[in-house]
């Protein structure tokens, strides 16, 4: 999906919501279990129930690999069940990948470059320590985005991301060097929820690009916070819930209740667009 | 694998090669493509080749991910043979992952929580971006291991890791957080052999730890000047090779040849043991 469908996406459903796919075996709800694939059926009931409000999926790879090789077959049949679906959405694979070049082009043919185009993403999420040549592999991709770490929303964030060198923080030095490695066509930037006060500062920096903002919800970021410094022109902002939405409830009415969670953040999107 | 008995593991086969399994489906002897699962044979075959002159393997995740859960699949299937093997060996995922803590956990059991012991690695590669919260929860396995990336190898190294901060560069910083984290009984760090003039200032910081030095062979570092300035009393360094072993030849003597390969720096190695 490129920049202006995904702008177009957006203002269609008035939400700028990007739904986690964070699905644990140990928290889904138990009658799912006697499912042949209890993952896929709980993903499957989750997308039918928030897609009318969801501009945006993003699957964490981490909990489908700790499921081994099964945990893989689900997650791919999530994501060709996804791109059945007759509505365009903006898939984004939750890696945190990077490596040098060599490897770097492997990740990117597993994200991007399936013959079946129904199971490649839109996304991936990458990690900025390892510089450019980590990064530049995945934007060889037409039409595909890095959405490359800037400011997490993590404690850990503060470990080395706040450091200061000639009178920039990391993050600041991550957005102003890989704004050279690819254009707001193709990247984006995560930025958490929690940081949301320095959204001013980096929307000087990346005025254009999109950001992807976690850390609403669970984490306790603020809608509002977010709008009121991240928001731009073209909206700008993916802002993902993940536990608030999928674990609404831990019940058979758990598809029911994730759609109302959605439908209640779509409904308060819908004012800020 | 704990550290005194990797430390014995060296001594006894004179060696301190890990042997990188970046096993690519495209550059395999063709001859293999015809087995019902060509990258496990390939592995087999290279494992038996190599073992008596390695003492760690690092199957490099982006491989095996490129080629969908049918890849993990053989993942899986190569570090079972691996543990078959009556010789212990050091079994790193090179996955370089991170995230917030709730998604690392995740992670940590992909590598670490499987519940046939015989799936679980010894160490897996961690990228520090995200901080203390992304890397702590690889730390609460018993006698398991982060290799924690520090100073890589690869020309993007440069864009962020030499950044200065209080006097500090970025990758000092992480040395010097990161061992609060965790000891020297848990936590290495990766160390691109390209960068080897650098070995002496980082062994001030981490005088103890081991280091995994990729680099050596198709990237061109010298394990000359990386024992010079990196070994310490107990060896505390593994070397990785990958491109130059297992790809020596792409013809039926492919195993051979790469024996032959880990045979020669396996000598080199025992000079300096």
């Amino acid at each position: 999906m490129n920049k202006q469908e995904l702008i177009e996406t957006i203002n269609r459903k008035k939400s700028f919501l990007c739904v986690g796919l964070d699905s644990d075996i140990s928290k889904i709800p138990s009658h799912l279990l006697s499912f042949q694939d209890p993952i896929f059926e709980f993903n499957k009931a989750i997308i039918d129930a928030t897609l009318p409000y969801a501009v945006a999926y993003k699957p964490n790879l981490a909990f489908y690999e700790s499921l081994g090789w099964k945990g893989l077959k689900s997650l791919e049949k999530t994501v060709a069940y996804i791109r059945l679906k007759k509505e365009k959405v903006f898939l984004i694979a939750d890696a945190k990948r990077g490596d040098i070049g060599n490897t770097s082009k492997q990740y990117a043919l597993s994200f991007f470059g399936n013959i079946d185009e129904r199971l490649n993403y839109d996304a991936v999420t990458v990690a900025p320590y390892m510089g450019e040549d980590s990064v530049s592999p995945f934007l060889s991709f037409k039409n595909k985005w890095v959405v490359l770490l800037a400011l997490t929303s993590n404690k850990g964030a503060d470990d080395f991301q706040l450091l200061t060198s000639n009178g920039k923080r990391l993050f600041e030095h991550v957005l102003e060097s890989s704004k050279k490695w690819g254009n707001d066509q193709q990247m984006m930037y995560v930025v958490g929820a929690t940081k949301a006060e320095m959204l001013g500062n980096i929307r000087k920096i990346v005025p254009d690009n999109f950001l992807l903002i976690p850390g609403v919800g669970a984490q306790g970021g603020s809608l509002d916070a977010v709008v009121k410094y991240g928001m731009n022109n073209d909206c700008g902002l993916l802002v993902n819930a993940s536990r608030s939405i999928i674990y609404a409830s831990n019940n058979t009415d758990f598809a029911k209740r994730a759609g109302q969670e959605a439908a209640a953040i779509q409904k308060e999107m819908a004012r800020y667009l």
